[in-house]
């Protein structure tokens, strides 16, 4: 089913891109002052093919799992973090929901792989295991797991688009998943693993020391292959990057705009489109994470973040915030009026 | 009026961000993991004396006016572009327009100098002359006037602030506005004009420098003072830029956050400050503008723009669209659940 699903993906609608072009150059505006206003709507009429597109059905969905690798002393969290905020999302207090309500945005929430029974309902339970293992130690997960845990998001995100869903976002919540996705983005990127490494939730100097050790033994115990995608995510990652790739997959097969949020969105951002080039064209990125690894990706990815405000609540927060900036530009791009409605010739050059 | 009004203006309700910050602290997430809403909320929270401030009715006020500077050559647009925008404002079709429906502002239009007739109903006549005299020439208006025009500006915030709007953004238009922006902000801040002058709306090489230089002469010729702001604004500045000037005071002594959109209006904005030094602390710098000195007058008011999106419309745009940012942090602060609520000690270091 992936292999299919990568088959399917096809690049942008280059047709819809020139013809939303002409329009945006015939709205009362000087040529290109929408800036990046300009680049969203033109990228979304390239997905969709449409020349007056919708995002007005939002979901982010939002990937859950615990990480072998937090026995290393490599958060500052405890890892029942990740079951306890994975429960919050369904009572509607956190971040991600605040403010995914307020940019009308419904949450997904998906137990992919948390190591504790998580009881709530309106968990979506696709849980692949209880946790991955120990990448200081072993590989995260078999290759196996990792195309069932992609495949995972690929369905997710299908069944989204049948419900009408026309813009979606991404979060995670997996206490050690900044290790996993540095890890990740290391082999991917070919950067030292220091250059990469942040504080997470708030490591001491000692903590992020040992952070970059244990991420190193864990290239060093796994030797990735960095030319397979699907071999670094099965050695390195966890089930949240891993569904969070395949997320981004069936964007790009169903054609819907996703935004990339934060640090380790943009590691499975990286991963889906090793896997597939063409899924690059869907994403845009949404807020630009603090961590250092999360511009040396960004920047292999060749997405610049719309937002960048000091978040680093994770869960998708940033993809929430950033729904009303792909709105705003679609507002404007379909409903500002034309040279021709105002009947001047305003903005000519004399 | 003026002076009455700098005087009844105080600084931040230090008590009420003192208990935003204990609430914030509270609150379900890493401290200080939502990044700059965390200070929009501190500061819309010290502005108001509110420990749950409300940013739900929000309004933009648009100065339009003339600047006599055009029959320089300064811009690439024709001056009656001036009028012919400022009507459009009232048909509801220009970018301003539509990004403030988006997110539910009013748009308040103000003739305050324009050089036509403006008959559409709508915009408010506040009309100081036709527009400014040539300041490569001579002064752009007497002392009289700018204080004039200043007063106008207080006035119509006092207005919006005794209907309920708590929340404001600043637009114009104004053909030429970026060189009279550019002269006032070379003498507020002592940098080369050079450094500071862009292509505005698209000027050539050779424009450039023209520009460049009848700045150069406008403040030769007229010697303003710069240590005194309502000089250097009546010989160097627009009836736009003092108007605007006004909202910023009005909007402090009316305790109402406003949101300083571009380059134009933070000219403006520093000639608020230089008038009174605490209206700073009411200002919320929403889209960086790309004209060079943009940067070098945000760096001497000391604030930092929410977006940088490559936007270069004006009229207010990039406050529309930063009304999102500004509402989700106060969203984020008054509806997240704290630790209580969620009987949870999450992200507390082990």
């Amino acid at each position: 089913m992936l292999q299919d699903t990568l088959d399917k993906i096809k690049g942008p609608d280059k047709k819809a891109r020139a013809e939303a072009q002409i329009r945006l150059d015939s709205l009362t505006k000087p040529l290109g002052s929408l800036g990046r206003l300009e680049n969203i709507a033109k990228q979304v009429a390239g997905i969709t093919g449409r020349l007056r597109p919708s995002v007005d059905k939002k979901a982010i969905v939002i990937m859950c799992a615990d990480n072998g690798v937090v026995e290393e002393g490599v958060s500052s969290c405890p890892k029942s973090v990740t079951a306890s905020v994975t429960q919050n999302f369904i009572k509607g207090i956190t971040g991600v929901n605040v403010l995914s309500r307020h940019s009308g945005a419904d949450i997904v929430v998906v137990d992919i792989g948390v190591d504790a029974d998580i009881q709530a309902a309106g968990v979506l339970n696709k849980k692949i295991r209880r946790g991955t293992g120990n990448i200081s130690k072993g590989p995260a997960m078999t290759e196996k797991e990792a195309v069932r845990a992609i495949e995972t998001g690929i369905d997710i995100v299908r069944g989204l688009a049948r419900k009408g869903v026309n813009l979606l976002g991404t979060g995670e919540m997996g206490i050690g998943n900044t290790t996993t996705s540095s890890a990740v983005a290391a082999v991917l990127t070919g950067k030292p693993v220091a250059s990469l490494v942040g504080r997470g939730s708030g490591l001491s100097d000692e903590g992020l020391e040992n952070k970059i050790r244990v991420i190193e033994r864990a290239i060093e115990i796994n030797k990735p292959d960095p030319g397979n995608p699907i071999d670094v995510l099965a050695k390195l990652g966890g089930f949240d990057i891993a569904g969070l790739a395949g997320c981004y997959l069936g964007a790009a097969v169903s054609r819907i705009p996703i935004l990339v949020d934060g640090f380790i969105a943009s590691a499975a951002a990286l991963i889906a489109t090793k896997l597939k080039p063409e899924a690059r064209d869907f994403m845009i990125a949404s807020h630009g994470s603090a961590e250092p690894g999360s511009s040396a990706i960004l920047e292999a990815l060749g997405l610049e973040p719309l937002l960048m405000l000091g978040m680093r609540l994770g869960e998708g927060s940033g993809a929430a915030l950033a729904f009303h900036i792909v709105d705003a530009a679609i507002a404007a791009y379909n409903n500002m009026g034309t040279f021709d409605d105002a009947r001047i010739e305003q903005y000519k050059p004399l």
